[in-house]
């Protein structure tokens, strides 16, 4: 795993300054100076590991251990039915959503976490519908995060009343906007290119149009700024174990624009979501604001783990986030496109930071294989279909020397066609 | 905590043979002899109580800590992302349904775990109205566990296409199965006052009228013998928190029969119940099996909690826990008709042991402040609106001195009115 250093002038979109050598001293130079340096310490890295999957999978905060633990033995193992009160676990989705809330900009009852992210798609599809009962086209983007399309697709064929879901590609959405749409649903970083929507044009666009503007944050909570008050969007939807590091499938949270919750009512209707549970009436009553789009009774060491990864983000600097995000995917890029040039690798993300979340991604016919190859070496990124290398940058644990040895070991792999090799070509479960 | 002994005749629906004293001595006595005596140690049990409550959720069983302790730092710690392959995460929830399919009569392929009973009942319910296109009623019971009732509710709504939930009492739903009923949907053993269906009869009945017939097995699994297989029954719901032991807010399953499965399809289309998930494709495709019943990202330190928690199944002899359960159920029944007398406590689940699941309740004017005050003195029951003490009998973790000592402090609860407490009569935000 040596480093391969390089001694050029610096490239014109890398963090280094002009003139100064795009080498290995320079990242640690970077790294000497990182706001977020500390960070990391709160992380259980793997040594030897170049982890820029964080948007997959979060790493374990050591502070989710700790609390897992005690909720195990103590509120579970002591406390037993009683934790339900004593220990707060009633009130855990609603708290954990207010942690969420400083991140895309939203008042602390303007978030719940419930179930996962299609479901939470579901419940606000079918509630837009009936805000706008005169339209029936639900929106959204060719390509789209497939979930977020399949959800549409159950939805529009259990209501069978001429509903439809309506995909176009990017540069259409705006332009497809009339009066048949009840809601234009997106995500805001794209999973695939990493591709970001203007959110607050979009916003504005969509509701210029009379439809009502969803977006889902699974690529963006806690990678970009996100300001859904200052656009006045009206729902949202986001995943808890990608960038909010809170655990495989943690739960999913849910944004509704505070005037609008009264007005929103989802399918969904478990007791949880009713306005007095343990009344055990015979017919559900939607309960107030967020509380409504509860369902069933929360997975509580699942929620109690993303309350834990939460909790270190009150001490981090957004725009210092952001920064630091921006300056690794440029270093990046910047680095493989002197490194590996010549191998086939086009960049696939939009080249301009402004237009991308916090991921890189690369395009390569042989893409699976080379990320199998990559993984082998300690390089963990993700494949996607057909041919996408798609790289996180997470700033809260990865350094800009990280980058620099990923990018060593991508081109020894590119260098010496490692990736050409049987086992790295057998497609696992999950890519 | 002193036991109060007694030496009158045993009562006739006890244990105790007769002749014998119903007095503390008897019931070590039955402890003694009790086949399934060796599960206890499985089970981490805070001392000097008596926990009458592994309806409402199960103790921790030692391996879930362990197993939990296990997927922070080795899978999700060390293994990250990889982990859905080399944990095996992808395949869980048709490992754990496996584990669930021996508790309730079912083949290994025929259930699953995925989401909340609520959200499984939403899937089936509208998989059954489209497998009975040309009626509209989902028959239900007047008092079935309401969030069984808002699912239903939600559904119809959504639906508002003449579709109706009609709720009957217990002794005239088999007589309003008509050619309107798409769907029975019947809790097997009443949360409130633990009767329990003939499963046999009234599946048979559903059918013989032409309906589909859901079971939702929450008070059932891991309590009483259900045989869906046996039965012919179409479809089922259950929990994993009550008698599995799986954590609070542990996923919950599904069943569907085998021959059933390729034509039902449920509406909460997410990518993880796709054929193949990972191709990314654009339309929804539903996998086979079971596997169209999952939605989104599962919970996986919730879902392998309650997979350790199913291990300690495969020792247990199905027919010695329900021969326990009526044991110490008709032991409970004695002692507080014996010890109680007089005090206003009238029996409210069924006196015939057939009729009735793991749980006895009792009905008293103040029962909300007795249960605290049992509580309070380390006796764990439920309280259930508007008047029902209701206390769960859970055969791998109690003895039968448990019951006898339960029932002592019950005594000395209502002759020293101790529940006549305004701290008791505080409701909590969870009862």
């Amino acid at each position: 795993m040596a480093a391969t250093g390089g001694a050029g002038a610096a490239h014109p979109t890398s963090p280094v300054a002009p003139g100064q050598a795009l080498d290995r001293a320079a990242c640690a130079a970077l790294d000497a100076r990182d706001p977020l340096a500390d960070q990391r310490a709160l992380f259980h890295l793997p040594e030897d590991l170049f982890y820029l999957d964080g948007n997959s999978l979060g790493p374990l905060p050591h502070a989710v251990g700790e609390r897992v633990r005690r909720v195990l033995s103590e509120e579970w193992g002591d406390g037993l039915i009683r934790s339900w009160n004593t220990a707060g676990w009633i009130d855990l989705p609603a708290r954990v959503g207010a942690r969420i809330a400083p991140l895309i900009g939203a008042a602390a009852d303007e978030v719940i976490v419930a179930d996962s992210t299609s479901l939470n798609l579901f419940k606000l599809l079918a509630a837009a519908l009936r805000l706008r009962p005169e339209r029936r086209v639900i929106l959204s983007q060719t390509g789209n995060f497939p979930t977020d399309l399949y959800m549409a697709q159950g939805l529009v064929a259990l209501l069978d009343a001429g509903y439809e879901l309506r995909t176009l590609p990017h540069d259409e959405i705006v332009g497809a906007l009339d009066e048949d749409v009840a809601v234009l649903m997106l995500t805001h970083v794209d999973y695939h290119s990493g591709r970001m929507y203007d959110m607050a044009a979009v916003t504005e666009a969509a509701h210029a149009a009379g439809a009502l503007m969803l977006w889902d944050l699974a690529h963006s909570a806690g990678a970009v700024p996100v300001d859904l008050g200052a656009c006045s969007a009206d729902l949202a939807v986001g995943c808890g174990y990608k960038y909010l590091n809170g655990g495989p499938g943690a739960p999913a949270f849910l944004f509704v624009r505070r005037d609008l919750q009264p007005r929103v009512e989802q399918p969904l209707t478990g007791w949880l979501g009713h306005a007095a549970p343990f009344e055990f009436t015979p017919d559900y009553v939607p309960g107030p604001g967020m509380i409504r789009h509860l369902c069933g009774t929360p997975p509580v060491l699942s929620l109690a783990a993303l309350d834990a990864a939460l909790a270190l983000w009150s001490e981090v600097d957004l725009a210092a986030l952001r920064a630091k995000s921006v300056a690794m995917c440029e270093l990046f890029i910047a680095l493989v496109e002197r490194e590996c040039a010549g191998h086939g690798l086009r960049l696939a993300s939009p080249r301009a930071a402004a237009e991308r979340g916090s991921q890189v991604c690369f395009a390569h016919p042989e893409g699976y294989a080379i990320v199998q190859a990559l993984i082998d070496r300690g390089v963990i990124g993700d494949f996607r279909t057909p041919d996408i290398l798609r790289f996180g940058f997470t700033p809260l644990y990865l350094r800009y020397v990280d980058v620099f040895d990923a990018v060593a070991i991508l081109r020894e792999v590119m260098e010496t066609r490692a990736w050409d090799e049987p086992r790295f070509k057998a497609r696992a479960a999950v890519t």
